[in-house]
């Protein structure tokens, strides 16, 4: 019926759009528990690292009196290199998953260590990985969620330094550098902002600060997930704009819906149409993927992946615009399994793999559904997906149904400064062309302090990671110079805490 | 009984120093209500003001998304010389009071409208005024209480700001300068801190920011006010601290507790040793309350009072050292009687004025009880006062059995920046000498940026009153730059809006 269509419809547009924006950040936590470094890494040639875990009792509730409880919040320390007393920490601002997994896949800080004789913090953010406020009961309902915010985990963040500080002989003259990717190098960039007392300065990598309402075009990020498919390989973008027509025409009779279940290998066959509309979602989020983890190496971030995994996606793509349907829903399953499967040990495609998640997906989602709105479009013509608007009040409607809270739209504008960030200092915003998240990056120098760095063939902060024999000069410039940035924070707030 | 005593005693100690810490701040609020401009200003020869009052839904908390009401906040608006589009706004952070008693006070703002072009907004912060969060039960319990807190208040200011520029017509680009004095300075300053995006500076008048543990030591604010009496008289200090033992002697008989009841025309006599000490931290605050207002002119800002009030009572104190304790007292009750009956209205005077309170000074009791720790205490030889150590736990313990919470010594120092506060910008930190408030603020310059001035004739934030025939050159110097740095900053403001 037309209504219940429409329904479904509206439905899916919501769930959509709340995938859409999610999903690249939502991933890494996703995997978090999946691939650890000392388990995970077949194709790292990295040193082995060493940390100890230690755990601090922080307060639920920084903002309000009422709730005095306290939990136990999980962070790593590694200083074998520290030259105490009074050496730099560098401190990683934990984002939405594992810590464990963040400390394992940041390189650079384990390159950098020695050189600057520094002290190496990985705090976790409350609410994922170890660090949860109410045990088992932390995801429960809103009122245990009530406390998992941008702000919340900043305070976290500040009260854990100042008690490094007071309590850890050598560091009260330490001067902190905050480090971040993703949401971790918002986090890392709002620190500085917000506590420039406790941060001399930050590293914020591949940080979509303005992915915001009213900040940037809802298009552009998807517009440079096309980009990257359109420039790796003959009609590459092309075909995957084709794709999602091929699917609507094949999944039309149940013989097609069949014959997609067994081309895409999926664990779950496909029998509806909101089977479907999920099933083309997982895709979308696999081509998304694909452009945050375009290395120029093999490497196991979100998945296994060969080098340039989209090059390899496309050459399973590269079709002339007569073939049929079927011979292109071919080609797109071959390039899927390029991202699911590489190592050939999946015996099916899981295609509600994102929609379930774990802890730190749905953590992602709440964070999504109260201040982390970050709009997202298509308009099937600058990218190779099909249309949808971004659409706030269905995308509220989800998030109350979800979690029976709903999205404040220009909060994160307001308390973190959106595009007036320009009395602020000692921040580096680096971003790499490859990565859909610049398009919501700082992508040119605001001041002398507010530095911008471009790493035109990078992907989702390349930067963070180990140095590679494959790396691009550009990451390697991009990498001396934020050192040399962290040089200069280093010897001004030493200086400072001289004359004080 | 000795274990009796020393309850009583501990008991009295923390009350004592949780009274003395209020004080000051809360005095102001306390008398909101019984003293407008419109009716209580018979010695003000200024022109009547005039203004619109308006009201905005505020979330009730911004930091937690599982409670979504909203209630109305209070601002006031005169726009009679904004100069429209563009004119920038001078906004007045309210403290803990009514905010149309610090409308009707701070007459500088009045003064400079016109020739700033200027539209003047008066925000009240929640729990005071009309701002009540949950009307008549804001402060029925801890739960109620829960979002009193300035951070809470800030983010009011920012989210009001923000939809006044995007919703008054010609106020978008219009830049925004904080103003505020006294607790109302320390959120200026903050706000400015915290939200550089909202406000281009702040002007921080009298603002205690470094009045928080381990900032400053806790006595300089007594000795203070006792060089403020020192100054005003022969023997005024050193008699006013022989006073203490007198009435000790003089309250350990019946007959002695009759006499001082009757020689301070108490309302209600004096009858145990807890009245007593009562009695005595009410003639503390006395002592307190004039050095803050100590104005060259007659005044009526927490009392009627004569100009240099502090003179005037000294004349009652100028004893030599040999006089008994009953010739002592009866000079003390009169330099009382100049504070609280300078109109000759009163008929008693009543010592659980401050003790009691109006929701004002509930409000900010709590507030000391939870972020706004300010450590002060008393060792009678380099101030005029009975010895009184700093005891956060006596203090911590009378505000678990208020309040049901908990102060967070360090708290404050962690989110404001504590003395770290050089890496922000266009801030003015004016003091008076004369204000024991100064002991906890920032009187020398932090950088070109972080402004203090000095008003050495000033009491508290004299510079924020109406400019007055009597006025020492130094507070109208202090206005003049303050108005020179209110230009820079608009012309600075309206230059980067226009370059963005």
């Amino acid at each position: 019926m037309a209504a219940d269509r429409t329904e479904v419809s509206a439905r899916a547009a919501a769930t959509c759009v709340l995938t859409l924006c999610l999903v690249c950040l939502h991933v890494s936590a996703l995997k978090s528990q999946l691939f650890t470094r000392t388990g995970g890494l077949p194709y790292s040639s990295e040193p082995p690292i060493s940390y100890k875990t230690f755990y601090f009792d922080q307060k639920v509730d920084h903002f309000g009196f009422l709730e005095d409880d306290t939990f136990k919040q999980r962070y790593l320390v590694a200083d074998k290199h520290w030259q105490q007393p009074g050496g730099p920490v560098l401190f990683y601002t934990g984002n939405e998953g594992d810590i464990t997994w963040f400390c394992n896949n940041t390189g650079f800080m384990w390159e950098v260590a020695e050189e600057l004789g520094a002290m190496l913090v990985f705090a976790e953010h409350r609410y994922y990985g170890e660090s949860l406020p109410f045990g088992q009961d932390s995801y429960s309902d809103s009122k245990h969620l009530n406390y998992l915010t941008a702000e919340q985990a900043l305070a976290d963040f500040a009260v854990l330094i100042q008690n490094l500080k007071n309590t850890l002989p050598g560091a009260q003259q330490s001067p902190v550098i905050a480090v971040g990717g993703s949401y971790g190098g918002m986090l890392a960039a709002w620190f500085r902002m917000k506590y420039p007392n406790v941060v001399a300065g930050a590293l914020a990598a591949s940080a979509p600060i303005w992915q915001f309402p009213g900040m940037v075009p809802c298009g552009d990020f998807y517009k440079i997930v096309t980009q990257d498919f359109a420039r790796s390989g003959y009609n590459c973008d092309a075909n995957i704009r084709k794709s999602w027509k091929a699917i609507n025409n094949v999944s039309s009779t149940v013989s097609g819906l069949q014959w997609l279940s067994e081309e895409f290998s999926l664990c779950a066959p496909l029998k509806t149409i909101i089977d479907v509309i999920g099933f083309k979602n997982w895709l979308q989020e696999t081509w998304v993927n694909l452009a945050m983890v375009d290395y120029p190496y093999e490497a196991n971030f979100l998945q296994p992946l060969p080098r340039w995994p989209i090059q390899v996606v496309c050459k399973n793509l590269a079709f002339d615009s007569n073939v049929s349907d079927y011979q292109l829903l071919h080609g797109v399953s071959q390039a899927a399994k390029v991202y699911y499967n590489y190592t050939g040990s999946s015996s099916c495609l899981n295609t509600s793999q994102t929609a379930t998640g774990s802890l730190g997906a749905l953590g992602w989602t709440y964070q999504a559904c109260t201040e982390m709105v970050m709009p997202m479009c298509t308009d099937g013509v600058q990218d190779m997906f099909e249309p949808e608007d971004w659409n706030f009040q269905a995308f509220s409607d989800e998030c109350k149904a979800m979690f029976g809270v709903r999205p404040r739209a220009d909060w994160a504008g307001t308390v973190f400064g959106g595009k007036e960030i320009a009395s602020h200092s000692n921040i580096i915003f680096s971003n790499g062309g490859l990565d859909p998240w610049s398009a919501g990056g700082v992508t040119h120098n605001i001041t002398d302090s507010l530095i911008s760095i471009m790493i035109p063939d990078g992907a989702h902060h390349l930067d963070l990671r180990y140095s590679n024999d494959l790396d691009p000069p550009s990451v390697r410039a991009a990498r001396a110079l934020e050192v040399k940035y962290f040089r200069q924070w280093i010897k001004k707030a030493k200086k400072t805490h001289r004359t004080a």
